[in-house]
């Protein structure tokens, strides 16, 4: 039963890898929960943690942090055992643990490659947050890793798992609004702390592109499915601020796509932004706010008129279907629609951007 | 009284042109109305012409038309008197009809050059629909043409009169939504048939961005009250469609100003758009339909929350304010607020952004 499920999954391709039928894929996951570790306890653990109690497959059965006192907070909150609690110096006994399963790198950015190996070192397989890595080298180390170790590598696009982000592809791919010609995509928001680790180049790998811009790239290629063949940049970043002394501001970025389609694409930690619209040559489909944590609206202009388009019911929120889906990744054997592939392809067109941004040029790839 | 008021217009220069007050030209006015020429009775005309009737000082005096019959009929309608009646091979002769202050070029683009010459060669002032020519060389013989005429020269540049651009030109300008820090503009038709003269190179000088994607390129600049310093672009045109044989399909394009700001910009005959939102580092404001001829529409975010932000009431809609306000400026001596030097400033930007899309590279302003 499994061959014809795994090979379509397969043949989809990563363009079209967020459609993948994830209901599918959960109805073949035996009925059991797959132990998660999670790698850091900063401000999107607590987004992260309280959502495996709505999950089928995924339990939290670890803790990574610095702080042994937070460590046991937050495994006294949601039930993980003494014996679960880890620290970075001692995160590689985790290897001996067999409640582990899953290691989630929940670290800052330029952490990620570091501990995802060493989670492949462990035997574990891993789910790892955008951007996967602060350089394309650093994540084709982390695939070749994980391969190596023959365990699986998921990056953390939880909008693929998104019901108004489904709905949106499912659009703009179907047809429904003709051929996408336009994508405009842009996120931003008004960054504060100039202390924060998203400010320091060595911990973010970069600034509002790693971050928040990655989003605009991510929805201009799962709306459009389809790979950029080239990109054109432009920055803007005021260096006497004292949050933008190592990391960029803005840079906004156009993207071409084989099939004739544009994406026009903002990043920024200037202002705030979080929406995308699809234009087709019979129609569009916007979102806004499109990739928030909850309470992302559809918009579809039809007959001439800009409609509310209903979010399809999900059984599911975004965070607990991504969860899930990398459990049942593992329990199946297929692959996850947001493999580590899917984290080096960003890696690689954001690597262009910031090309194309300092060299004033377009850049192909 | 005056000379005070020239000069204050005139130290707005172009960057603040679009908020000069035009309520106090239009008091210092005679009250008496100058007298057009429509040269070109297309399907614009039909939308310039009724507007005459609100205004206070342009009145309809002469029509221009390859098509004697077309012209007696719009001269019926409108009440022109059969003096007023000129073919293209006659129209030199409207130099000998003293009903006629000013000129008003709406015929295609290719032909704006010509005839603004023979109307200042006339001793008339004259009105030149956008864009203002094929090339920024021509756009400079008609400044100079008018000039050594003693003749005005104003481009249609009509939402530089229309209350919702107006509205939205102040609110960005205020500091009400910060310093802006990205615009978005998106301008777009799904262009028919492949036989009108806006697919014509000769006729056009280019494709969506002279037509409908100087929109966008205005909105930018009006918006923010600066002159981008850099641009890159990127175009998509199928060449085997009937439509793109000559002139681009869609020419999507960035800009940087001096202040930092950012515009992403759209330009399409591919696919519909129409509207920008201004974006700073406090709110934002935006428009859509932003640039239609009526029921253009604001929001804000404020405190958090989009509201519809309510269009400030105008004594005059966008077409019979433009009319006038070229009027206003003969009587009065001012120079329009968006003279032939603002077309020229755009013209100019137009060559570079077809250029850095020829060239895959940004191009210095």
């Amino acid at each position: 039963m499994m061959t014809p499920t795994r090979r379509s999954l397969m043949k989809l391709g990563a363009a079209a890898a967020g459609l993948a039928p994830a209901s599918a894929l959960a109805a073949q996951a035996p009925d059991r929960r797959l132990g998660y570790a999670i790698v850091g306890l900063g401000g999107y653990a607590d987004v992260i943690l309280p959502r495996f109690a709505e999950c089928r497959h995924s339990r939290v059965t670890a803790l990574v942090s610095g702080s042994p006192e937070k460590a046991r907070r937050y495994a006294e909150r949601y039930g993980v055992p003494e014996r679960g609690l880890y620290t970075y110096e001692t995160f590689d006994s985790i290897r001996d643990n067999p409640d582990v399963d899953i290691v989630y790198v929940v670290l800052p950015n330029g952490m990620h490659h570091e501990y995802t190996l060493r989670a492949a070192a462990a035997g574990k397989h891993v789910m790892c947050e955008k951007p996967m890595a602060n350089t394309a080298a650093e994540a084709e180390e982390m695939i070749a890793a994980c391969r190596a170790a023959g365990r699986k590598l998921m990056i953390g696009y939880r909008c693929h798992f998104e019901a108004a982000n489904r709905e949106a592809m499912r659009i703009a791919r179907s047809g429904e609004i003709g051929r996408p010609r336009v994508v405009t995509a842009e996120h931003g928001f008004t960054i504060g702390d100039p202390a924060q680790w998203r400010l320091n180049r060595a911990l973010a790998g970069g600034g509002s592109l790693m971050d928040i811009g990655i989003y605009s790239l991510q929805a201009a290629r799962y709306l459009t499915g389809e790979e950029p063949v080239e990109v054109t940049a432009v920055e803007a970043t005021d260096r006497s601020d004292p949050r933008f002394r190592e990391v960029e501001d803005r840079i906004n970025f156009q993207l071409r796509f084989p099939s004739g389609a544009l994406a026009n694409c903002v990043s920024s930690y200037g202002s705030n932004h979080n929406r995308f619209r699809v234009v087709g040559d019979k129609g569009w489909v916007d979102a806004e706010p499109a990739t928030a944590y909850s309470g992302n609206r559809l918009r579809r202009l039809k007959d001439w008129r800009t409609e509310d388009h209903p979010v399809p019911e999900a059984p599911q929120n975004q965070f607990s279907a991504q969860l899930d889906h990398l459990s049942q990744c593992v329990m199946t054997g297929v692959e996850p629609i947001v493999a580590g592939e899917e984290g080096l392809r960003d890696m690689r067109i954001i690597k262009a951007i910031y090309l194309s941004a300092r060299e004033h040029r377009a850049v192909s790839l």
